[in-house]
């Protein structure tokens, strides 16, 4: 059967590992299985949610309520926006998916970072665009301004805090990039980390209102699968000026979140408490990495996320680190399909970490 | 902003109303509104997968099983397939939309019903694809090869029994149909009610796997959101031949199905007994609605699903209809949009079913 001839440049996305895996392949039991891998917050899900969730389990049958009124209420009223600047999708990946299919189409352009989010590239080749990408390992914004210069964009893509890298760009390089840009550029804040980042640094934080404000051609993604823990219930969301909402309301199907996953993310939004206390505690220990890769005698990229990016240099080879951890029950995101000699590990637990910290050790001897 | 061109004829998807915009805009209490509008188990989930998902709440935090092993091995199992011969979406909605991204483009051709599933048109439309509709009102295959011999076309659509008609057309009228079409032409063969079909009548039964053994064009759909009463979790499935299912594989993206729908889906499926006594319900209660119709002096199409369509001829107006009864908290589906005088009411439980009579004796009355 012939097939839309975008379809042969397309490659799938490589998830991290899901512990039933390293059950199935390595009969490790799994309770002693331990994903650091895909960035999920360690501290599991706020009680609150859980028992929500619960007691709306009954409700499973029905179809979501699909205005999604009660979410963006919630958002709206945090971020001091209107409903009608919102779109929820399922994970904010989605939304990225809704931005390039109604943006883009073949031969359109698609600027970005050189080692970043491998969705933008995966969306932009499922209509056929171009991708263009910046040199520099981590996100340069003079690489960009020269880049788009010479071949213009029809979107730009920020990764704020970067994912797998963990860096980040200051608040006001971005706004002094945004200036430059033609306003028929749509400019794609991809805030999947921002809570991390902004509680590391307040120069990182973006405001979302303030950002779709002073910009009306860009739009700000976050996610509750990270610091709000709900990776398994794929609800993100996006912000802009109501004009591209209606356009990417467009592409979206009906009913793209679970009657539960709204549910939960309503519920995930109160709990305010829960969520400075597991990204207080994510910086507590990230210190413990950072003194043990150095120890080690490691490079690592200071992270303004839940992960950090281990680099092995010449020393040893990231595949195989990542497959000797595997094989004990570690999970951790190897980087070698980002071209990246490194492995990307999700800051866990205390006593999770102290475990990565031994198995570390002891591959390492071994390899 | 300048988007893409194809959005200018896209047309957004009419939802069921949810039962909490009744309870916002007319003020009624929740637990007395009533919704027989978006053909969901009227019956609940089984409390089996209740259960099941009330234990496995906490895991909210970790992305889902992106390979779906379990759940696609327990379709394999089911239907006597290989898991490399299954795709599974967010309902068979997203499977109608991988199909139509992998294989059409602008000025594609799409074949399909005059009334039938509204997302095949929406979702064709996404593309710029060309859609070719037959004349009658329900299914006419002899119509579908006059325009396919005419025009040709990249995907059929046939909706077994049809949404939101009801009627079914015969597993042989199929088969004899499909054995005219190019091996080209991908056939959609959507079997999201083909529980009660089957369950009604054996002729309307399609077998998936000897279906796409015969057809190797051909993908077929299946839901958990009708007679597996998961209508909130947002899961379906598509089997067909592995060259088709890699190819839609390029357009999902990772993580479409929720942890926790995932596992809905998995227990769903061995709950047998629940899902047979809610479909055998189903078709005692259709009873009561055929005599009360036939009362009324209503005509209404013999329905092989978990709904009815009830046509109000020159006596009463479809819209205004409805409205009457969603202000009195009854939500059915007015079909003015689907270009029918008539409403779609979902098959409910015994003291529902009493209560539409009721409210729609009251309405008729003022009217």
């Amino acid at each position: 059967m012939i097939f839309n001839e975008v379809l042969k440049n397309v490659s799938t996305y490589e998830a991290g590992k899901p512990i039933e895996l390293v059950v199935r392949e390595y009969g490790i039991d799994s309770k002693d299985v331990i994903k650091l891998a895909s960035n999920e917050n360690p501290y599991g899900t706020s009680p609150k949610v859980i028992a929500k969730i619960q007691e709306l389990a009954k409700n499973m049958c029905l179809y979501p309520d699909d205005s999604m009124y009660e979410l963006k209420d919630a958002l709206a009223k945090k971020y001091n926006l209107e409903s009608s600047n919102i779109i929820i999708g399922s994970g904010s990946d989605q939304i990225l998916e809704f931005c390039i299919h109604a943006k883009c189409k073949k031969d359109s352009k698609i600027l970005m970072a050189k080692t970043t989010f491998a969705m933008y590239e995966i969306y932009g080749k499922h209509v056929g665009a171009e991708i263009i990408k910046t040199n520099s390992e981590q996100h340069n914004l003079e690489e960009f301004s020269e880049l788009y210069k010479k071949h213009g964009a029809d979107i730009i893509f920020l990764c704020i805090p970067n994912n797998p890298l963990g860096e980040c760009l200051d608040k006001n390089d971005v706004y002094e990039f945004l200036k430059t840009i033609d306003k028929n550029t749509l400019v794609v804040v991809d805030g999947a980390y921002q809570e991390y980042a902004a509680f590391k640094d307040e120069k990182k934080r973006i405001c979302p209102k303030d950002l779709i404000d002073t910009f009306p051609n860009a739009i700000y993604l976050g996610t509750f699968s990270k610091a709000y823990s709900l990776g398994g219930m794929r609800v993100g969301y996006g912000f802009a000026q109501n004009e591209i909402i209606q356009n990417l309301y467009k592409i979206r199907a009906p009913f793209n979140i679970t009657t539960l996953s709204l549910a939960a993310a309503i519920e995930a939004l109160k709990d305010k408490e829960f969520v400075n206390d597991c990204i207080s505690k994510n910086f507590e220990e990230m210190k413990r990495y950072e003194e043990y890769v150095t120890k080690k005698g490691f490079e690592y990229i200071p992270s303004y996320t839940n992960f950090i990016t281990i680099k092995f240099g010449d020393k040893y080879v990231s595949k195989e680190v990542a497959q000797k951890l595997l094989e004990r029950g570690m999970i951790v995101r190897d980087l070698t399909s980002y071209k990246q000699n490194a492995i990307r590990v999700t800051i866990g637990k205390p006593e999770q970490n102290t475990k990565l910290f031994q198995l570390l050790d002891e591959v390492l001897q071994n390899l």
